[in-house]
């Protein structure tokens, strides 16, 4: 449980913008393209009582990828990011880590020799570090990384490092009677602690990937202590999943930059009535990041191929956004 | 997902009445017993502002059981009788039930012999029946069967056998501030269709057992293409687990009515500031069911014994409750 000590922590977190449904212009950072008409015509049309394609609010569900959709997921994603710092942090406890890959090849610099073990590497990486601990006690490491952790390349804290035009897209359509929700392949427990002050997304309705937890009572304390075992991998065909888990209601809007985001965006734009996908192309190499069908991380290929025939919005980084994080960009 | 056009189905449901946190009697089918006071005592003093025990509305969580808490569950929990309907209504294209355990009794009548098998035979029943269709399709069934279905005992629509008390307690907590969530050993997908109509609970709202599911497109729709395996069991110490899943906050309140609930009532009360445990202790035999430590089904023994040392009420149906169910009671 998120204890409110704990959350003010997070000094250096970005705030997100109030947008009332009225403003005369609620998404300020966007140039006047064709992606921010197709998001005002969406909204402005399942809100409008009596038209035809009106939602009423109990059905205004959009979700929102979070790597690479609401905050950046360059040079590597954030949280494996905090994974190598906690293996760092932990190496005391766990001497065997000296010698056993991928933690040996991490402790000596090399990122790129741990990391090419690929998936069961990384999933060793986080299973490992991201247990053994109650969901508490993570919920204050988590803020405690948050509030000192830098990002190695703009050397801004983390929670700097989101995109204030999708800032000011959640705050409108919550103003407009969305409710959003993020669904995310990142760590459900590693989003939860700071979603709510950074994008305005309480921790209930937050859907990631999560390990086994198993409930105990220690020195009369009830607590859920973190196992090393994958309990739900919340990305691709999996999003639908913890989507319906979640929710139980099909989301008539989603966001996403990647093809971990593709069944995502079907699942909720091929329905009855009126939907809307958006894909964030990143297409900013001096502001943000330029990649796409050949990024390990983030990769686009089929969603973007798919985008056209699906009636997806895709939005150009470069053009359709004014400015990109809350400091500017990695370069101006 | 949930259709507008199927929600019509259900004509016989009860109605959750409206209470105002300012009603004179927010309880009115409560007697004025101790069990009501406790109650009327703990929402005022987490709801007061300036008082030391004052919770921020974000953190009014409260979460109910359902079966023996919320609705009946005798003569055997109502997905169990919704199960068995089932495979009536499947054997046709099941012809290999008819000399198949547990089906084969179930399809000569006897519900005693076919439930013999256990928790084995009862998971198979349930497994089978309720996979190899949509998410969408499910729903339907479930409401079909609601529409029609009677209760062995009474003869009631199974919407009917809901305590009108706890119907009234969870529109008072709500028009508190709280948040009402359903945390059941039942099926998830089972309670979903049906909870928001009934109890005023939402879908996102309801907290249960799961089989996996398994996104994939058919004829063009995506859907969620329910498998005959076990994703979750939300009983006892998975109760914790499943609230920790779904809503990422420690609830301040709990209700239950078994040992299955066990775990849930420490998870919620024993934690900082003001905290309520309520188990409903079936004492009526009358005008509903009475069973405690010797019934298989809502068995109540570790949680009663350790009721009074944890701080927590137990209502007694007989005593504390004016009425039962809408219509009244078994006999009156």
């Amino acid at each position: 449980m998120l204890k409110l000590s704990a959350v003010s922590l997070l000094a250096t977190s970005a705030v997100a913008p109030v947008a009332l449904a009225d403003d005369p212009d609620p998404l300020p950072s966007w140039n006047e393209t064709a992606s921010k008409k197709a998001i005002l015509d969406f909204v402005g049309s399942v809100t409008k009582e009596g038209s035809a394609d009106f939602v009423p609010e109990e059905e205004r569900i959009a979700v929102f990828d979070n790597d690479g959709t609401l905050w950046a997921e360059q040079p590597m994603y954030f949280q494996l990011l905090f994974a190598i710092d906690r293996v760092k942090a932990l190496v005391p406890l766990h001497p065997e880590w000296q010698t056993e890959e991928p933690f040996a090849s991490l402790l000596k610099g090399d990122v790129k020799g741990a990391l090419s073990g690929g998936e069961p590497a990384i999933m060793k990486l986080v299973m490992e570090t991201h247990s053994g601990m109650s969901a508490d006690d993570f919920d204050k490491i988590v803020l405690d990384w948050l509030a000192t952790a830098k990002h190695p390349v703009t050397n801004r804290p983390f929670t700097e490092m989101v995109y204030t035009p999708m800032l000011e897209l959640l705050a409108y359509m919550r103003a407009s009677g969305f409710r959003t929700y993020i669904v995310s392949g990142g760590g459900i427990d590693f989003m939860r602690p700071w979603a709510d002050k950074v994008y305005g997304v309480p921790p209930e309705q937050v859907v990631g990937s999560s390990g086994e937890t198993k409930f105990m009572v220690r020195d009369g304390v009830p607590i859920l202590m973190r196992l090393p075992e994958i309990n739900f991998i919340d990305d691709g065909p999996g999003k639908p999943v913890g989507i319906h888990q979640h929710i139980g209601r099909r989301p008539i809007a989603a966001f996403g930059n990647s093809d971990g985001d593709f069944e995502m965006l079907e699942y909720a734009t091929r329905g009855e009535g009126r939907r809307f996908g958006l894909i964030v192309h990143h297409t900013d190499d001096v502001r943000e990041w330029a990649y796409d069908r050949n990024s390990s991380i983030g990769r686009l290929e089929k969603a973007l191929d798919l985008a056209n025939e699906s009636g997806w919005t895709v939005v150009d980084m470069k053009n359709d956004w004014k400015t990109i994080f809350p400091f500017g960009g990695k370069q101006d």
